[in-house]
């Protein structure tokens, strides 16, 4: 197949059935988080679902590779990131399965249908605007709040969920207040919080969130994940969650 | 000192200073939640403060054994609990620095002043009101929300802090949602939470919580406390704050 790449990019093997994904090595490239978001969800054979703020699209390259979903879409704002997505979707022979949709979440009703999906996720960004400037735009617009803001992926989430339908995200444990008061502002009610602790006795610096659209209010907080053992190597869980060949190992 | 015991009743040493506190056997006595919120609470000499269902007394006890703090109350609504915490700041001679208030917490305002204290702790009851029922009255009232509920506990806390003044909580960590959106509506800003596991791999089912008045949002996730090791004996982290002769060991 025919693929171009830019100077600075390159293809990197996701070590799923053979995947691989175009990433810009001045760019904003995937981590843990994405990989832990994606092996949270749970979804079953035949539903579909959206992905907030797709970037590359690592999200859903991961749970098309280890699910049966049956159509996914990855939002990006970013005309040259969803290119690059685009790119990797044909790269891999997933047009069928992943459209990417070059838009701003805020503007997603003009895109995609109300109340239609089984699942949303979303990696978003994390900082403020505030935060480190020396970064360049791309990076800058993946990591911090600039193009679109906590509440506005509630917003979207809500309008894209059908009744019943889950939203996962991961964010920063520091914000849980905050978006415990969306969850409750948009009807989606958070029910599963997993906490992610670099090592057993560090503070958590992630928590995997699962909202449920006009759940009932009864939060599980699951036992939580750790990253790294006494040695610094990544835990069994974590080798765990990387080689499973489908979702749901966490 | 002639100190009455009605025949369910016995005198049990807290380990602290000599500290003794009256308990009902067939009531409700402390466990672990109160001696962890007591010692979660950082209480600078000379400041006061208020706890709200106090039962028994034991966390103005063990505040004041651990602390330099300059006048505690106790705020219990039922009666015969407040008389024995009552008796029990007698046998201890610390009727000058604890005062035990039988009243509803949700009419404080008839009994202490507004936004005057630095600090108020409470260990409210956990349950709903349709819980288990096989529970003697006294014990109940302690445990499920049947004189008061969660919110209620928000609005005494908001009326009596000052500007800063900080309230600490020990609840269930499926209640974090409720409690965010309390303490968005009352403006005590939820800062601090640490999780408490029974063990490492055991989901949390403890959380304590600090809440400060008009704080700004940040909420600072601490590391886990972990209550039992893998011989089912306490943790050295448990044992410390058992031992310790002062607060903040958390």
């Amino acid at each position: 197949m025919d693929i171009q790449l830019k100077p600075t990019e390159r293809i990197d093997d996701i070590q799923i059935k053979n995947l691989k994904i175009i990433q810009d090595k001045e760019g904003f490239c995937f981590g843990i988080d994405a990989v832990l978001l994606a092996n949270f969800a749970k979804i079953k054979s035949g539903q579909s679902g959206v992905d907030l703020g797709t970037g590359t699209g690592i999200i859903p390259l991961i749970i098309a590779g280890k699910s049966e979903a049956k159509h996914l879409y990855g939002v990006e704002i970013q005309t040259i990131v969803a290119e690059m997505a685009k790119r990797t979707i044909n790269l891999n022979r997933l047009e069928d399965k992943i459209d990417i949709i070059n838009c701003d979440l805020k503007d997603i009703e003009s895109h995609l249908p109300k109340h239609s999906f089984d699942f949303v996720t979303s990696n978003p960004p994390y900082m403020n605007p505030t935060g480190i400037e020396n970064q360049n735009e791309m990076v800058r617009i993946s990591k911090q709040e600039i193009k679109c803001n906590l509440e506005d992926v509630f917003v979207a989430a809500a309008y894209l969920l059908k009744q019943g339908g889950a939203f996962y995200m991961i964010h920063r444990p520091n914000r849980i207040i905050d978006m415990s008061v969306f969850s409750r502002r948009y009807k989606l009610e958070l029910k599963e919080l997993k906490l992610i602790h670099p090592s057993i006795n560090k503070a958590p610096n992630l928590a995997l969130m699962k909202f449920v659209k006009n759940g009932k209010s009864d939060l599980k907080i699951l036992p939580p994940l750790y990253v790294y053992d006494e040695n610094g190597n990544y835990t069994q869980e974590i080798n765990k969650i990387y080689s499973s060949e489908t979702l749901g190992v966490i």
